[in-house]
């Protein structure tokens, strides 16, 4: 399964550059699993219900959140109704939304998305690695299973959870990718188990800015300790940052995993189609 | 000026890996300034003396550390002896070392080069932005200037804070980079203002492992919450991370900046010399 | 029933108070159960084996633990073997030992009581509000019921999460009482549901010292942020701190709740008998 | 010179129970100096001015803040012109307003009033250790000084943090009292060097709630991780918590120091005249 992630879009630059280019790059690269993380979409904070409605439409399946998540409350209704966005797993029971989706991928195959976070450094929900354990046995992964391929895209802060949770579902998933910290990692590899695995996957989002805010108000924010004006999205053109994996429909396990990075900034990599 | 920035050397198979392959990559690029940050090249905790030696003697201009600094007692004496190894610059007056240095560079020329923390998720020192202020304002960057290049080792966890001092210092040094995390980020840029910029160089270590530890003792401790037996380095061969810099020693601002990734797991990457 | 709770007992100088106290005060205040929080009482880490049987032995009938539980590794097989000593509840599953027991109390009484951790500024365990709900819910609080009487004590850090959690139990248990900080605080009261709380016991330690531990040391830690010798426990006179609370066993709720602070340097207050 | 400090005034509640009983507490306690911490006066976040007028005319002589110093705007202008309110010290240099403020106190005496944040578990502003050392160095204690006494508001969270700056000032202040935590600790005692000394004063506000706000909504955020309904300060009767000094002129240094808890639900203490 040709499958695409692309970490979290932040504001309006972010947003425009991801519609604009998604279908071409569904079509370039032939991709069957679109997956993108919109958390900080709806400028900066959040994710409307007209954006998730434009992001879906642009060709992405499966949108993951993030500790942004309830940022705007009109989403909580589509959570409820669309199963195609995702809040992280590891909420407590009676949380809004669902955390995990099977999805139809062309040529009668299914794969499985869960959006789950991370603890250190941030909130302490309920422990993603028995959270993101016990859905996975839920399935069974490979040809004859009930999904060909398994993605799980973990929101989190430190490297060495994300690096835990990576070799922890070794062979077991076929994708384990970061998001949270919007800077890309060079560090794409496939596990020794044949997890493919990344510890971000950078954001969609102006890099001339402080993780996707204006970075005038936002460095500010480190030299005064007082709160200052709200933060805004920078709006200079985005890098879409994110990854492409290929996985065996017999095992669901990878095959290849390349980075993606196009406009804005940062340095431009595709992969071979 | 020409310039190799190397990130935190993990235990030995990093250690080796550096000594090994310094000479090599300071010849091919014609690097004329090796920073090396090593402050987990014992064991994963800390620099002993004889090590520092090694990697000095091995090409490093300056060795940077971090929080881990202080993880091995016997290194004190040396901060207080040996000018080209630095501590963090925002520990409080009184703690042993330097956090800055000034070093000769072939040419005639000179280079600060910086070590500082930052303080989000990490522990509360000094100021950083106004510790690194200071300090660059007892220098004047470029030709005809006391110093013609200047290099900041931000070790820091969080992307917001690291990108925040990165603009915040934009034109007034040569490189603002990151360490800590122990992963490569692919952020690496000119900053609008002329400061080579990257949110972590990533380690020398391997990357078959939690942040180069070994990974099954690593990963039990986020399933298990009860302290388990000491971290121990991984053992696979390690990938060299860092970044190349060439600056322009007229104005001290940098005209390139590439990503070095050399042996190991990781995709390789190495900069046209 | 009439209770008796001790707050976290620090070194030779708390254990030392405790026993040689302990068996007075059962006597004077007449105390059915007796429960004692004694994580620090090996050196300020930690409990062993030996000093868990001298504090069972003056009288305690249940010792409780915290975050220091697993300082000293020989008492894990205890915690196996021997009901009376509890670790916090909310580890993950497979952690040795237990963190709620049932006791016997004379009148052919019984009495619940549960150790759990707080998460606000500690290490994320599962939910403290969903494991004490579980775990209350497999008993039946009063007159005709399997218990006579419930406490909990609450290790944590926070003063905000120590009320919610006084409150969201209110009515359904007996106290709720926290431990953590070392510093008996002045808030005990019968909730509105007549649950009797106080937001930390306090230790049964030297006050003359940084929570239990000696002064000079402790404070230097704040102004130099190289890590220094190892701590050692103050050896001044401790003072017992706790509270005593007398309950219906028709309801299981409280009658009275009053602070306890004997030795050493605080305000002395002991409850009527 | 007879002081009483009283802690955080929280919402409507506080502000009332305050400015009722103030003027008759100054008298009954021939109080020649009132310090009154009052970060949540205003609705739980912040202190208007209208309300810090309300304060000082009630006879505070000086207004303490903490990290809710900020969040009603309109009180920036206030700290600038009006000495008598002080926000932490340890705010980057630029800050708005002053942390330290020296008041006339009748018999031609003067007062140092200190107001300081701690780090540990909140924002990384600059040491408070070394800050206020800095702000004593300037002033000399006792008779024939420049001041007669000297009072530390100290708002910080770690009892461990308060404890190590008690000790680290004492012999050097006449007081420093804890604030934040919004409970009355029942450890106040005169340390070895002659300082008054209590880990935190409490909060002037309902204390049937979770630290001064209602209780159903503030406990409903640790069972639900969503962020809630924006939390309302509890109503019920408040309980005025503080503390009384009386210190020797000569020395600065403290005679006594007893606790202060007046109306409300908690245990009621006031000092004999
Ligand atoms: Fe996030
Ligand atoms: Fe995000
Ligand atoms: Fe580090
Ligand atoms: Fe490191
Ligand atoms: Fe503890
Ligand atoms: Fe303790
Ligand atoms: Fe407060
Ligand atoms: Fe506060």
């Amino acid at each position: 399964m040709r499958i695409l992630f692309l970490g979290d879009v932040v504001g309006r630059s972010g947003r425009d550059a991801l519609v604009a280019a998604l279908p071409g790059l569904r079509a370039a690269l032939r991709v069957e699993l679109v997956v993108v993380n919109a958390e900080n979409a709806s400028h900066g904070f959040g994710l409307s219900p007209e954006m998730a409605r434009a992001i879906l439409g642009a060709g992405a399946d499966v949108i993951t959140l993030g500790n942004h998540a309830w940022d705007r409350k009109e989403i909580i209704p589509a959570l409820e109704q669309e199963p195609r966005i995702l809040r992280p797993l590891n909420f407590p029971p009676g949380t809004p939304g669902r955390g995990a989706t099977v999805v139809a991928v062309p040529g009668n195959r299914k794969a499985l998305v869960v959006n789950v976070m991370g603890r250190l450094f941030m909130d302490p929900l309920d422990d993603p690695f028995r959270s993101v354990q016990a859905e996975i046995q839920r399935h069974r992964l490979g040809a004859g299973g009930t999904i060909q391929a398994s993605v799980i895209d973990l929101h989190a802060e430190a490297s060495s959870e994300k690096q835990a949770f990576g070799h922890s579902f070794d062979g077991l998933v076929s994708l384990v990718v970061g998001t949270h910290t919007h800077v890309p990692t060079a560090d794409h590899q496939i596990l020794p188990g044949g997890t493919a695995y990344q510890t971000d996957a950078g954001m969609c989002g102006d890099y001339d800015s402080v993780i996707g805010m204006q970075k005038g108000g936002a460095a500010l924010r480190f030299w005064r300790k007082m709160p200052g004006e709200r933060l805004a999205p920078a709006e200079g053109e985005a890098t879409l940052c994110g990854l492409f994996v290929e996985t065996d429909d017999a095992t669901g396990l990878a095959r290849r995993v390349e980075p993606v990075r196009q406009g804005g900034r940062l340095s431009q990599v595709l992969p071979q189609p």
